[in-house]
Formats: C-alpha cells, structure tokens, sequence
C-alpha cells in the first residue's frame, strides 16, 4: 500500500507512472484542495479533477488539466453575457463541476462525490481530497491578497509574492480515510508538486504533518526543483520571492522534518551530499518525465528506493 | 405597441413574423414559466429560452429548442456519473442556464436575469416572464402528480392527465413589467400556444386575467387548433381527455372572457359563425406556418385584424 500527497499536474505525470508500476488499487492519493474555487455557480477542484482525469486515462495530455478531446461552448456562450472569462472550463469538465455542485448542495462531502466520480470514471485507486473543508489559498503581494485561481490563472504567477495563507485551516479537518491512508500505508510519496502550494496545504491540514513525522511508513519526496528551476509552474519564482534557495536542497529543508527518502535528478547530484547531512537519504535518478517511459522508471526508482528503506 | 401572451415552441413561430411584421422594440411578450424547473443544479425556463433564441436568431428550428448548433458534450458527460438523462440540454444552452442559476442564487429576480439575457443576446422585444415566483405546472394523472417536464418530456405526453394545477399560482404575483406591458398596448395577441398548460399559467396569474377582460385594448387570440388537431404538441388530446372538444371553437370558449379577435385557420371556416355568437370578431386566414413567408403573412394578418378592430 502507497499513500501519495499530490498537487495537479506535476503530481499527475508521476502518478501516472506509478499506476502502471504497481496495483492502482493499492494506490490512495490526498490531494490539495486549497486550488478549489466556485467558477460560474460551480464548484471546482482542479487538482483532484486532474489526477482523477489523469488515472482515468481522459486528461488532456497537452494542457496537463481538463479532458481529451473536450469543447468550450459553454464558455463561450457565458462569455455573450460576462465578458470573456479568465477561468477556463470545458463542456465535460463542467459536467464533472455541475454534478459535484449538485450534490454539495444536496449535503454530500466532497470526499464522497470524489469517491463516486473516480468509480464512475474506472479509476481503482483511492482519490482522497485532503479535507472537506474549504480551505482557499490566498496568495500575498503588495497589491494586497488574491486568491490562488486569481494569481495562478489569471495574472499567469507573474505578480511576486509576499506570503501565503491557507484560509480556515486551523479548523480544518482531514477527509474521512486521510489518517487511515497514511497510518495504513507502507510508504507514503510526496509527489514532485509545488511545496508551497500543493503540498504545503496538504502537510497544514491539522494533524497531517505530525502523522507524516511519527508514522513507521516510509516518506519519500521527489523534488520538484531540477537544476535550480521548477520544470513546470511557478515553484521556483515563489521560492525565491518568500526569499529562499531556488533548489532541490531547499525542497528537502521543507519536508526535514519528514523525510526519509528523497529522489532528485542526476542533474543535482553534488547536492546529495549536503542534504544527506540534513539526515534524509537520497536517491540520484531521472526524474525528468518527458514520455511515458520516464514516468514509468522514476516510479519504478521510487518505488525501489522505498522498498530498499524498509 | 403590441403585447404578446405566449407559451414555447407554437408561440416562437408566431412571434419570429412579428417581429418581422412591426419593429421588434415595439414588441412585450408576457412568457409562461408554468414550464420552468430545476436539472442539474441549474434553473432551466424553456418558454422563456425558446422566445429569447428565436428572437435572437439563434434557435435551432429543427427542434424547436435550444440554440442552433450546440453541441451535448456537458449532457454526455454527466451520463457517467448518473446514467441517461430524460431532460437534455446542449452546452451553450446549459450556460445560459448556469448565468441565470448564479444570479438568481445572487438575488436577482427572473425578470431582471431575462431582460439582461436577451440584451446580451441583441434582442430589443422585451421578453417578461409572467411572475418572479416559482409556480410549477403539475399534471394530474391516474397514476398520481407529475411535474410538467416530467410529463412532457420523460413521457412524451403519453399519459392521460386528469388534471392540471398551478403549484403557489394564488401566491405569485405579475413580475415587474407585465401590468403595465397588458395596460399600455394597443393590443395584446395571444399566441396559438397550449391554451391549458402554455396560456392557462399567464391567465392564472393573479390580477392577468381581470386585466384583460378590463383593458382598453383590443385582445386578439390565434388558434392552436387547426381542423381538429393541434399542430404541435399535446393540446389536442390535454383538450380531449379533459372532457373538452378539440376545435378552435373550444379554444375560443376558454378566452371567451377576453376576446375580441379571434383567428382561425381556412380549415376551420365553418366554425366561424358560432364562434361569433360568443360574441367574438373572426378572421379566417392561413395560420399554418410552414416557412417563413407564413409566418409573415400570418403575423400582417394579425396585425391588420387588431387595427381593424380599433
């Protein structure tokens, strides 16, 4: 059993990768949730619609999020009456919202119609939202807070950043079946997603971080920093704009406290040395996952790496 | 200036060669929303839809609903979490939907969201739905209560109905706009729509009906019932099972309280001189709108009859 802590497209590529290298049903994934926001009267989760898409087989390979093959008429039409509209949805990604909208309303948690749509869609992997909570990040600048689809989707992460907060985290709880994924779990992998972002919402969920630090699983990380940059978002202007190294050293100081494992790319080899010292043990490997070959050998590495520690 | 009582499909057809006839700006239509529910989490007015997409252009002719074009990806989707759904609607129909959905959650009226909607849409007839409130047709059954949409749509109207009743009807009132739209025309038409489930609402509006028994305007009806049978939809056997006549006479006998102008179609001739005993003008033409030449031509006929009478 592999417990793994995702954000959305980053984490995707390499869940997709160890879908195929292990049993997905012995796969749960907890996914951020602190992206959701309500778009056009519905709710949206991207994060875990992405990696439910992404495990389903449907997700839009090219964009990294939506559906393959999905239109945008509904968009397109709302935008005769609102103007052309920054958040993007297509036609069946809003069929996903629409019915997860309906069914909140209607008093079901979001962990449970996460559990419904990924059965629905053939994915035999859990798919756990980290809390049923809203808990929207609010990205700081010095224009004053925006919230995270604002600054991610809207101004493109080009306005730098002073700070972050998880909104109504203190009272937040974790989804029914988070504890029990990571208490049950072998090893539980911090997939190669934005620290701040995607995982850090995750490890701010009350109770999350302190589980992580006493469990008897395993924790790996793979860093999502490859050569001083980030391969995909903005990982590396956050880090550097909260004032921090831009590297995958930096990435392991944040996860210290959890870590055993910690996989980065042969690209940050010299690094090894340094973060071994910060007690974490490190595996060298390809972690650049530009097909599905590469995905399926640094799940494969991971995988190795977590076994070999137990 | 001219007002308009109308239903759907039957009534769109008319009002497409009014709106040819006169100058569209001079043009109310008072629009039943007996018809309007909730699918999906979203608030559906098909009368109110239907009259807007036709007068914008945009309907699909084919069907009589929805927007010309519009593609069903949403609806498709959905199927997978819920299986075949009775009641479709395409995409850019769906956002017309969500728009009016969120404003009506943000406390805007359905008068206000329609007015906007068909701005946005370059129509310049003002479009009022006949009451802000939610009064739900019910159809009365041997089997029991079903709401409009479930008769109409999920069993094509195949069931006898024994009854039919305006759900909260005593407690609605006239939205904003219709009072004044019956009070200040020269005319009000009333389209050869469902006299029992498309006009029947708008006459059960409170205050609607002793309106236009009361006002200075000519009121003029077109017959939906052409030799016999009603040219769309269900009124020709709502009528018979009801214990009534299917004939444009009995139609005439439903607005007898109203009418000065009654039209009816050539096949129907022979029913002229009893319809005029009830003390109703009869104008016999061609009201069967094949193309849009008889849609004109119906619509000049219309108007020369309401003139006539003045």
């Amino acid at each position: 059993m592999i417990t793994a802590l995702a954000g959305g497209v980053g984490a995707s590529k390499f869940l997709d990768g160890l879908n195929r290298a292990m049993p997905p049903e012995d796969i749960s994934i907890i996914v951020n949730t602190g992206d959701d926001a309500e778009f056009f009267g519905v709710y949206v989760s991207p994060d875990v619609d992405i990696v439910t898409y992404t495990l389903a087989g449907i997700i839009n390979r090219e964009r990294g999020w939506g559906i393959a093959g999905d239109t945008f008429q509904a968009l397109g039409m709302l935008a005769h009456y609102r103007g052309p509209q920054w958040f993007n949805l297509g036609d069946r990604d809003l069929a996903t919202c629409l019915h997860r909208t309906e069914l909140m309303r209607k008093g079901q948690s979001l962990s449970e119609i996460t559990d419904e749509v990924r059965k629905a869609l053939g994915v035999t992997s859990r798919i756990l939202p980290m809390t049923d909570s809203h808990v929207p990040t609010t990205v700081l600048t010095a224009d004053g807070p925006l919230h995270f689809q604002e600054y991610f989707v809207k101004h493109r992460f080009q306005i730098p950043i002073t700070g972050l907060r998880f909104e109504n985290i203190e009272s937040a709880r974790p989804a029914p079946g988070v504890i029990e994924a990571i208490c049950g779990a072998e090893a539980v992998i911090i997939c190669p997603s934005n620290p701040l972002i995607s995982i850090g919402p995750i490890l701010a969920v009350p109770g999350v971080r302190d589980l992580l630090k006493s469990t008897r699983a395993t924790v790996a990380a793979i860093s999502p920093v490859v050569g001083g940059a980030s391969l995909k978002g903005p990982t590396d202007r956050m880090l550097a704009e909260l004032g921090m190294e831009v590297s995958a050293t930096q990435v392991a100081k944040l996860y210290q406290d959890l870590l055993d494992v910690y996989i980065i790319d042969e690209k940050d080899r010299e690094s090894a040395e340094e973060i071994e010292r910060l007690g974490i043990k490190v595996v060298v490997t390809q972690t650049v996952m530009s097909g599905p070959a590469e995905k399926l050998a640094l799940a494969r590495a991971t995988i190795r790496a977590v076994k070999s520690e137990r």
